[in-house]
């Protein structure tokens, strides 16, 4: 018996409601003996802290540094080893590409092929207005084959999405890419007979769009890798018996919210957008994910100082979240990003959780150190971040009698 | 998917140093209110704990006492309940044997043998001396069957390591030892048809060696058991690419390594001759595994000043560790030896991490109490040690994206 079907067998609805506020990236490291937290002032979180149980997670496991989707997955209750997401479908819900169950998505570059061989594997790194040309090309002329639709979504310089739907378009294609200069462009190959209609599709549409661009000086061509389909994942109502929103600003966060089957909400770009879209739905689902990116952002920059103004600018939000008054309001990140490292790492995330049930520990401050050393709840996967939730929720029956 | 599959996917080639400094039964218990570790002055120690995130390694399990074998397994990595080793195989290393993949080893003691019943299981515990002069008539007087080669090694009284070398012997069988006296020995049978070579080989050495040795008073005939081969266990190479290096007094621990395919140096007999060997081989090698003895010695001994005085020993040396400027630096142990138990315990092990993408806990003192309570790390399996030390080298890629 593992965590899912005890979940299945366990959760019953409720009319309670949980908040699950991911600050992203939050976790650092000391720089002049201070991590981005110790260095900012979060009055609110800290009052916030000091009445909830605290703890460490570790998003995957002790050591690894997680991506964006397995961090979240872990958050969202699934096991990030068990289920593993394509590139493909990555990148597409981080441009904000809609895909679907019947939908085929994979990483495209736009290429330079001469007389047969792949002379630039990136089309002299194109400008993002000419990929955007070449894409709407492509989208207007481009012969439709029976059956599937495909489509190109543009991206940075020579990147864009690919995306084919259609039935019976099976994932399990190797990709397109020969990785290198001077040698031709490789047919994608079916890895399993189910998948053989997709790599038809795919290498026939190679070939189109070919014959498309012979005219183009530089981006005559495509290199595809990465094929994905929409993962087979049961949804969180399926899960836990639950009616899920998701509030966020950024493609990625409103992509992998959909793919776990959260209604995700209509929110502008800025931070406040979150906490007004939470107030306006906040009547219709019984689970929240709020997700703040900012904090993220100046960490994957190594800007120590934003980072701490984002912290202090989130800090500010706090009442809006607890004068909602959620039965369980948990405070935590996806993963650490440390400006020192100027990248996602593996060092655990600061939790809290707050509820009428909860164990307050003896923190004084929301940090990574006293988090961890005064919390009460110590270190824990992320993965049983979940059932923490449901629990104080009163969303979860006793096993046995 | 489990850690060696991560490890395989995720570990990548640098140029960064790690150094697994392992003090053999470094934890204790207190006597008068200290632990050893508590008792002793160590305050290059302390000076390294206070700069890094510390925290208590459970070898195996809570409440497992580890022998050495899976307590080094861990540490290096390895599942010790997957990859379990034979009594012989460790003998052998115990030993100083050097052991191959065709070679199986097992257990030996001489005995006497009177009217085909094992009179005394120990021959009397014959002398060091004698059981020398024993293993050197047989390995002189033995008739080799075609193929295979048996060499016997030697150890304290009556005991030997039996060596036979040669193609299709598989190790599965039972032990030719009747375990009680007035009995007859036992032939060793095999317990799969693929070693049944092998018990036909270890019988007929039996049957020789007992013929070879029927003029002797005492030690007239031999008993063996604990069969093993060298196990298959991926190198830390292949499992962690990684380029590792043992620097050991003891050749326990040069044979573990050497399992895991560790390059072991020469080395000394004394303390400083391993820091010496470190110096000499620092610039060849990017991971360093480094055993210190005194302290389980002592332990086991249950000589709690004699097991202080070591850990002050070692201190003195800590300054040759951090002279080498390691990226990742870890100082623990493979099991407690409390002095007060006079052997191996399931007590966690104090661990610290020095790096400088480490988050340094509060400690004051590197001892077991401030490493759990203080350290940042809480407690965790020593098997996740090495997820750590390969994370701070920068030695493991992003999980997903």
């Amino acid at each position: 018996m593992n965590w899912e079907d005890l979940a299945k067998e366990l959760t019953q609805a409720t009319p309670s409601k949980i908040i699950l506020m991911v600050i992203d990236g939050l976790g650092g490291l000391p720089v002049n003996g201070q991590t981005e937290l110790e260095a900012a002032r979060h009055p609110n979180l800290d009052d916030l802290a000091k009445g909830s149980a605290c703890g460490l997670t570790h998003p995957v496991y002790p050591g690894i540094t997680p991506g964006s989707g397995p961090a979240h997955l872990s958050l969202f209750g699934y096991d990030p080893l068990r289920y593993q997401l394509g590139r493909g479908i990555l990148e597409a819900l981080g441009s904000g590409v809609d895909v679907g169950p019947q939908d085929l998505v994979a990483r495209g570059n736009f290429a330079t092929i001469k007389a047969g061989l792949i002379t630039d594997r990136r089309a002299g790194r194109i400008a993002t207005a000419e990929c955007e040309r070449l894409c709407a090309r492509i989208n207007a002329g481009l012969r439709q084959r029976a059956g599937t639709t495909i489509s190109l979504f543009p991206g940075k310089e020579h990147r864009f999405v690919f995306k084919v739907s259609g039935p019976g378009l099976a994932d399990g294609l190797t990709d397109a890419d020969p990785q290198q200069e001077g040698r031709p462009p490789v047919p994608v190959l079916a890895l399993a007979a189910e998948a053989r209609r997709a790599a038809e599709v795919v290498n026939g549409f190679t070939a189109d769009v070919t014959a498309l661009l012979k005219d183009e000086p530089a981006a005559n061509t495509v290199l595809m890798r990465g094929f994905s389909k929409f993962p087979a994942i049961p949804t969180m109502a399926e899960m836990f018996k639950i009616k899920p929103a998701a509030l966020a600003n950024y493609p990625m966060y409103k992509g992998l919210a959909k793919l776990v089957g959260m209604s995700v909400q209509s929110v502008g770009a800025e931070s406040e957008d979150l906490f007004r879209g939470l107030e306006g739905c906040y009547r219709d689902f019984d689970f929240f994910y709020v997700h703040y990116k900012r904090t993220d952002s100046a960490g994957e920059d190594g800007h120590f100082e934003a980072k701490v103004k984002a912290i202090e600018e989130f800090d500010a939000f706090v009442p809006r979240l607890t004068g909602l008054k959620p039965d369980v309001l948990v405070v935590t990140s996806d993963h650490s990003t440390p400006a020192l490292l100027k990248g996602h790492s593996w060092h655990p995330n600061p939790f809290l959780i707050y509820s009428k049930s909860a164990l307050p520990g003896e923190v004084a401050r929301f940090t990574e150190r006293e988090c961890g050393a005064r919390g009460g709840l110590g270190r824990f996967p992320a993965l049983q971040a979940m059932s923490l939730m449901l629990a104080h929720a009163g969303k979860l029956k006793k096993f046995g009698a």
